[in-house]
């Protein structure tokens, strides 16, 4: 096992649902200085593992275990923390209780304070749902965090956002295999055309028109690509998981809690750390529009396009080169500001 | 029946196969005159019927019956022309044959030149599949297409557009009743997950972030939205007939005949009709860039952008007062020039 487990006791969630011997995956790089204050935590991506962000960790890059205390913190439903599938009858399955980043961030505030007795926080980033966990940290504990980079990502889910995921839903669950979420084997059918409706969202107008999916990343034609790329990305995921997941993101507000009331003006205000606010121009799920409302309403923040036609997947997880060498800059410029 | 019916005999096409007995359904507004040179065609859309092309046609209107013999012939696959649902056995259902827009095309030629006696067509004009059965009018027969303006639509469709099909046709037969095809009652989760995938594609982002759909359809909720105005859009329809018209879409290319051998700006250029090319600039599936594509390998071609945040549903069916007044307006102006 690559990953360590935080033991979380009984988890009561903001819905009231408990997750009852919770444990939290996760992964460090480097180590802790005496000061403890060189901690960046990078959390997790939909359906992704912590192997699934380490494209963004290494020797010379912002993310530098030398330098750096980089924590990865999985996701609940991601599999390895507390997941639909790993968790014990009568919780497991589809009767895994509905989890808010919000519940996320505070089990991860707890990794950091309780078993690293870490303060104060250097760095918070992430791509897409990693994003909108890294805005929740600014504006959960805006005096513990000094600066935040979500890309690819928004503080609150966009309606357009959750249409495009409630398409995802309807073709995973259309599949009966699916069975309400008590299948004994896979729901292949369901899960494929999840992943083909996923294709057109993924990756921008201009990426499919250039060909990247086979100039760049070498697939031998459009099938190829949605076969042995979307179709691998999805399969091996539990469904359970995905839609526990999807729920997450869907249900994504930053301003969704008792701290806020609901006022997302008012509680992306309250994220004083400085930030980087990185779309990608042509992501077709978190649109550069939405950041921009985010920056305006932030008051530290600038507003960092990352100019890419590789849509949503500028961002993540490492596929173009020129786009990472722009992030992991634009992380270090924030570093070491 | 407020539709009439031309009765082709054996058509034979593009990919070999026969469509026995075929039938055209159309409908006409106004009176040709007797010069025959006040003729307009109109093809419908992916799904539509001649019913939900009639938002663009009345008194006043550059489609004005009073001075217009508005042809509007209704694409095979659509329902009452020959379609998998209403073709007898053995050619019926899934076994319907394969349809490219140059087959409908070529039936509507007959339908202008056999029937009408008509020699020359004033403007060929459409939304989505019917903006792509215009270029092919324009490709296909530029010595008698006088003017073209296909809005929302394309002369191939691009591979981010196959793509997204990909993902409406795998989420329609991710369900088991769908029996590839041989269902005896309506596979309604499938056209329900279908629906609901189409819904983030067909109104663009700003669409949904301004809540129009609840503050200009009227409707109540966005889920009212996804089940009242999607799922009641596509659940009336036949799955094979949707099935067969995705592949007509999927498969549009002027270029892919004998006449052009696949070279896609070769048959832009033989385009001679003075042409109004009018996409959606915030439309999902036809990006304007697409669309600056093809002007700029048109010898007569006009970029004309319709500057609306409904997506695709700038162009059709008369959804949004602007864009209608907006198309209307260039309509006329090209019909005038």
């Amino acid at each position: 096992m690559d990953y360590e487990i935080l033991e979380l006791g009984n988890v009561v969630l903001q819905n009231g649902a408990t997750i009852r011997n919770g444990r939290l995956a996760y992964k460090t790089f480097g180590t802790l200085n005496a000061a403890k204050d060189n901690v960046i935590v990078y959390p997790t991506w939909y359906s992704g593992q912590h192997t699934d962000n380490e494209w963004l960790v290494g020797e010379g890059r912002a993310l530098d275990p030398a330098r750096q205390f980089i924590i990865i913190p999985k996701m609940l439903g991601n599999g390895l923390s507390s997941s639909p599938s790993n968790t014990p009858e009568p919780c497991n399955g589809p009767r895994f209780p509905k989890v808010t980043a919000y519940d996320n961030v505070r089990v991860q505030h707890r990794l950091v304070t309780e078993k690293f007795g870490i303060e104060r926080i250097r760095l918070v980033t992430g791509w897409s749902m990693g994003g909108l966990q890294t805005f929740h940290w600014g504006a959960m504990y805006p005096s513990m965090v000094e600066r935040i980079a979500p890309f690819c990502g928004s503080a609150k889910c966009s309606r357009h956002n959750f249409v495009f995921l409630e398409g995802v839903k309807a073709a995973l669950t259309a599949d009966a295999a699916f069975a309400g979420g008590w299948y004994k084997t896979k729901p292949e059918t369901g899960l494929r055309a999840m992943a083909r409706v996923y294709a057109g969202w993924g990756f921008s107008q201009a990426f499919y028109r250039e060909q990247l999916d086979i100039k760049a990343m070498g697939y031998s034609s459009l099938e190829d690509f949605l076969v042995s790329f979307w179709e691998g990305l999805f399969l091996p995921r539990d469904a359970n998981n995905l839609l526990a997941m999807l729920w997450t993101w869907q249900n994504g507000d930053i301003s969704a809690n008792e701290l806020y009331g609901g006022d997302l003006k008012k509680a992306l205000n309250a994220i004083t750390a400085k930030a980087y606010v990185m779309p990608g121009i042509t992501d077709l799920y978190f649109p550069p529009e939405d950041s921009e409302f985010e920056v305006a309403n932030m008051p530290n923040a600038s507003f960092v396009p990352i100019r890419s036609i590789w849509g949503h997947f500028a961002g993540g997880p490492g596929l173009n080169p020129e786009d990472v060498a722009f992030i992991d800059g634009k992380l270090k410029e924030l570093l070491a500001s």
